[in-house]
């Protein structure tokens, strides 16, 4: 299957309709630029990654709001935290500490001392500086936390040089050729409990052997240093549908790791951290055309939000499919669909086909943006973020309600404070009365 | 000039010192990552720019925040806004609405609503379609909003692809072919006020003479529509420097836009809208040390923040200069210097050359961040935003707040909703009790 689209998601003769609701009607009542989880197709995703992995951490990063990681634990998944901030709002959402593991390449002293006070379930350690600062922590905590320590695996993988991890030069990970030595200190070392190693290849990886790359490293660690661990994660990075790729077999990567493993004779279990592979195909943006222009060569079609809801066009030269939410059956005609920052780079979906004639508060929808697009929407030019909402069975819920400018301008203090408009000089030098 | 550090920056025998302040008692007693203005610096470049051209309109996009709105306006500059926030944000701050003017290339009816009911000094109306909407929402509240038309130079400049935003195939402005029929339609609509004309050719830009071809298009166009405008308005992007670029002369730059100007015979008055001249320079980000690891071929050294408080290396493979707080007299060595974001994108500084030794708690500097950085921010990793201070002949100023954890969550609607967190499944698909 390579359709990029929420599995509710059905082209009716009204327009979408997801979570049974018809897209049109959802962005009336929440107002746009929306984000749109189909939260059935939301869990069917956790499950079914599940059943394929022993164990399964939700990489916290790529959604986080509680109505995600509240889902992620009902589905039976831990969670993976990229930071103290992570795991605060993780645990405020009710997750058991035991079911949260803390990840990073720089955590500070303060991250790690909230990880042994809550007592995590293991803090995945970066190198040999963090581990001794780390078990120097516990130890005064009177504590012995579990970790896992990563590895970087060094393979290299297809995917946007800014989220491959997994090669040499990675600023994630003890280098492969000092791993063994580190596992060894780890297991000999008071304060910390080493229950198992971590490697990661990349994110957005469609390649099933780089996975078993990955593996096959980690197992050579497990042999070098000769250890026992009792959880081997392989990562996350699953690839999904933008537009026509054919994502992750999942199903495929887990018989090749269970594979690998059952011959290593090593007994651990297998853990995957997907949070793309869980929440992007899952999530849509819908946006309301503000206007459209001819620039030289070009359609341009302008909708009501941009960068500051999805920086991933901008940042990772991202494509997303991208529909019309009243498609009709006319001819069509190739536009850019840009945002209204003011900025270029602001381009929505560069040359892409959609229904000729597009006008003014039409509705368009984005398809996977569940992944990576709210936790990196910024208030740039103070548009404010986007609401989110779930839909199942005909039901919207709001899950994150959309940035007013009382919001955005809360933490400036001086805007709070008194001042004299008066007297101010003009830009002729003179006094403005 | 090609220094890109505050005006007021000292590098003594105990570090850097910037507004009389040493840095490293500014991130001990705010934190780290902070941002940090010299706002002395600010104010001068403000008066510098303002005693250049008739008409000066800081970018308030550039850096959003009340101080520097303030100072602008006591500086005598108007203020451009790229949104609705934007200017609600000014009016919060004090700004006279006849002082503030509204741009963006896809205006909502509620932001052209809300300049015709506050008044605004002048909407840059961006094509003819707003035009016409402008116009009907003006006379509906019985008003005449002064405008002024953007038209699309068809400049090319020399900049990043994402920031040039003159080139013929731009989503600004009304293109130069139709731009004199526009303009005269609009001297001719009731409900608006056509005051002057824009044009804008990119952002950092280098370039003199790009600005030159702009004022030639614009009187291009006032030539052809035989109209009268009172503002002529070039627009920004005026370029800085962020390692050793020579940054835009901007008294060269106004000496041949004046002559241009004054050998054409159309009396108008220049403007100019600076936002990236006037903050860039100004500010400073101070991060701490948190580690270091050697990766293959790399010395890394990992730092507080990264791309969630500055987003331009990532975005834009944007350089600033870089020092450490305390320089020390001995060796260096090449370092990269990485964010502790989950990303490997996530590259403070590629390739640099700071002390050697640089260890754990030690402070680093990062030159020219006063622009575009702090608006782009996001609660990517739930680090938060960095506070932001000004400093001036020895005194510190919160300007705006760190975001903590519970800022980061208070828009997520269910997090504050009650949960039974008992009853989970496990990954084993067992309850977990």
């Amino acid at each position: 299957m390579s359709d990029p689209w929420p599995r509710s998601a059905r082209w009716t003769s009204t327009g979408l309709a997801v979570g049974g609701l018809a897209a049109a009607d959802l962005a009336e009542r929440f107002g746009t630029p929306l984000l749109v989880f189909d939260e059935a197709d939301l869990r069917e995703r956790m499950r079914s990654v599940a059943a394929l992995f022993p164990r399964v951490a939700y990489a916290v990063k790529s959604m986080t709001c509680a109505a995600v990681i509240r889902a992620a634990l009902e589905e039976g998944l831990d969670l993976l935290c990229a930071s103290g901030g992570e795991v605060a709002t993780c645990l405020r959402a009710g997750a058991p500490p035991s079911r949260v593991m803390l990840h990073g390449n720089a955590k500070t002293d303060d991250e790690l001392a909230l990880a042994v006070r809550a007592r995590l379930a293991a803090v995945i350690v970066d190198d040999a500086e963090e581990l001794d600062r780390l078990a120097a922590i516990a130890r005064a905590a009177g504590a012995s936390q579990p970790i896992l320590l990563r590895v970087t695996p060094e393979v290299d993988v297809q995917t946007h040089e800014a989220i491959a991890t997994g090669h040499a030069a990675s600023k994630f990970g003890v280098p492969l050729a000092a791993a063994a030595d580190v596992a060894r200190r780890a297991a000999a070392t008071a304060g910390v409990r080493l229950i198992g190693l971590h490697a990661h290849a990349g994110s957005q990886v469609l390649d099933v052997d780089a996975h078993v790359r990955v593996l096959r490293a980690l197992l050579a660690v497990v042999n070098e240093a000769g250890i026992r661990p009792a959880i081997l994660d392989v990562g996350g990075g699953f690839g999904v549908t933008y537009t026509d790729e054919t994502p992750s077999a999942l199903g495929a990567v887990a018989s090749a790791l269970g594979a690998v493993l059952d011959v290593s004779g090593v007994h651990a279990q297998l853990q995957v951290e997907p949070g793309r592979a869980i929440v992007a195909n899952a999530g849509l943006s819908l946006y309301r055309v503000v206007t459209r222009k001819h620039a030289r060569d070009r359609e341009l079609v302008a909708v009501d939000g941009g960068m500051s809801d999805n920086l991933r066009p901008a940042l990772y030269d991202a494509r997303h499919d991208m529909a019309a939410v009243t498609p009709g059956d006319g001819p069509t005609e190739r536009v850019t669909v840009v945002g209204r920052h003011c900025e270029s780079g602001d381009v929505v979906a560069d040359d892409v086909a959609l229904p000729a004639g597009l006008a003014r508060g039409d509705l368009l929808a984005v398809a996977a943006t569940g992944a990576y697009t709210y936790p990196l929407a910024s208030a740039y030019n103070r548009f404010g973020r986007p609401a989110v909402i779930g839909v199942r069975d005909g039901e919207a819920t709001l899950w994150v309600r959309r940035e007013d400018v009382d919001d955005m301008d809360r933490l400036d203090v001086i805007l709070g404070s008194p001042w004299e408009a008066g007297g101010l000089r003009t830009a002729e030098g003179g006094t403005r009365t």
